[in-house]
């Protein structure tokens, strides 16, 4: 069996905490470190607030192979990532050449890179950088820290530039159930099952869909073959309950 | 000045990770509770492992005025939330007589409370419980922490009944202003009148709408007087570089 490996997600951003900005960012890195056999198995929305950002992402790169952050690299006074980051590393924050040389390419003329600008150019000392074809301004990683921008256009530019360079584990395949039976009704068996298939991680997942309630069971695991085999039980107790069962999404295959 | 209560909202679930489900619990929570002048100072998202909702439940409820949880509460295998609250608390979790007649009130039939679904009405000892109208299995609070569904239909409901119980503080006013500038052209005066405020938060966030970079300056603050007239500020600031401004949702009033 290969390994899995682990990351967390630290979103850095006033906007999100008070609700103006509806975070997108979790769900699409979600699942792309997903197709790569790497578990987001955390994410924290910290403020723009120095200490708590050193604190969080302090204690998320203890804990997991990747750490992946977004936002708070722009230009403006209330983007404080990068500074925080290398306080959170002990390092001074540098003016980098390349990350320079990438502003001018952008913005073309010398006198076009305003103190404001070249902020963004300014990155934790050792940081190695992520290329930004969007809009100029370079992500970089710091030991296993990478930090991306909080635009979801930008954000996901970095991280298709990230994601080569990451170690790969088995993906996790996923597959889908969807039936007209509440979750309660299906409790007893569902359990049965996951007992029968420790290493399959199985969620029911209640939905309303014209005012009736539904479910879906969620089955997930890297192994294809178990995978499959617990999906099948899964539609055959919805259908002996007397359910209709649909399955979506059928990764797994024989 | 009144004070402003401060809430972190920790999200227990695979299904937010794993990028099968968008999160929309934070933003419609973190609004709600701006409008009371309870700021939303921190989000986790954690799986449905015990320790790590012990360990997160934890750490919020001792930095913060309130805590909200949501998902984990349903009737299946994977639902361990109540289970590791009342382990965070050091409390058993007990069948409560009350949850269970809502239960009740909700099945219709004694026969209907089956073992899944009097698993919803087994709650940390001492929880108050918090009324779900939409399917009768309740939430609850204990101690500072309140436990809510993840279907986000429940959980507004569940909000509603929980409002009106915390202590308000001065509602967080906020202006927006929507500019056709890049946000570069305008950091170093924004940082200016940042500086002149410091106790409104302004947060400047960069968009591309049709292909174009644009940006909204955000005004935060519970005080309406210099709350208005950093806001004219900045909109005078931005016609000076040349750029159009529109001030949209502006709360704070002459």
């Amino acid at each position: 069996m290969e390994k899995n490996y682990t990351a967390a997600l630290l979103v850095i951003g006033n906007e999100i905490l008070s609700g103006r900005t509806q975070d997108t960012n979790t769900q699409w890195i979600g699942k792309k470190l997903s197709d790569r056999g790497i578990r987001l198995i955390e994410v924290r929305v910290v403020p723009d607030i120095e200490d708590e950002i050193i604190l969080a992402v302090n204690a998320l790169r203890a804990k997991v192979d990747y750490v992946f952050t977004t936002g708070g690299i722009g230009p403006t006074h209330d983007d404080i990532t990068s500074e925080s980051i290398a306080k959170a590393f002990g390092v001074p924050a540098v003016l980098d050449e390349k990350a320079r040389a990438a502003l001018l390419s952008h913005y073309k003329k010398e006198e076009d890179l305003t103190p404001a600008r070249l902020k963004m150019a300014t990155v934790p000392e050792g940081a190695v950088l992520v290329a930004n074809p969007v809009s100029g301004a370079p992500g970089y990683r710091i030991g296993n820290v990478y930090v991306m921008a909080g635009v979801p256009m930008i954000m996901q530019a970095m991280l298709d530039n990230i994601l080569p360079e990451l170690k790969e584990g088995a993906p996790i395949l996923s597959n889908t159930v969807t039936c007209n039976l509440p979750e309660s009704t299906i409790a007893s068996r569902l359990e049965e099952i996951q007992d029968e298939y420790p290493q399959i991680e199985i969620g029911s997942y209640p939905h309303f869909r014209a005012g009736e309630l539904g479910l879906s069971v969620v089955l997930r695991s890297p192994e294809n073959l178990p995978l499959h085999e617990a999906t099948q039980k899964v539609i055959h107790a919805l259908e002996a309950l007397g359910g209709i069962a649909h399955a979506v999404s059928i990764q797994s295959k024989i």
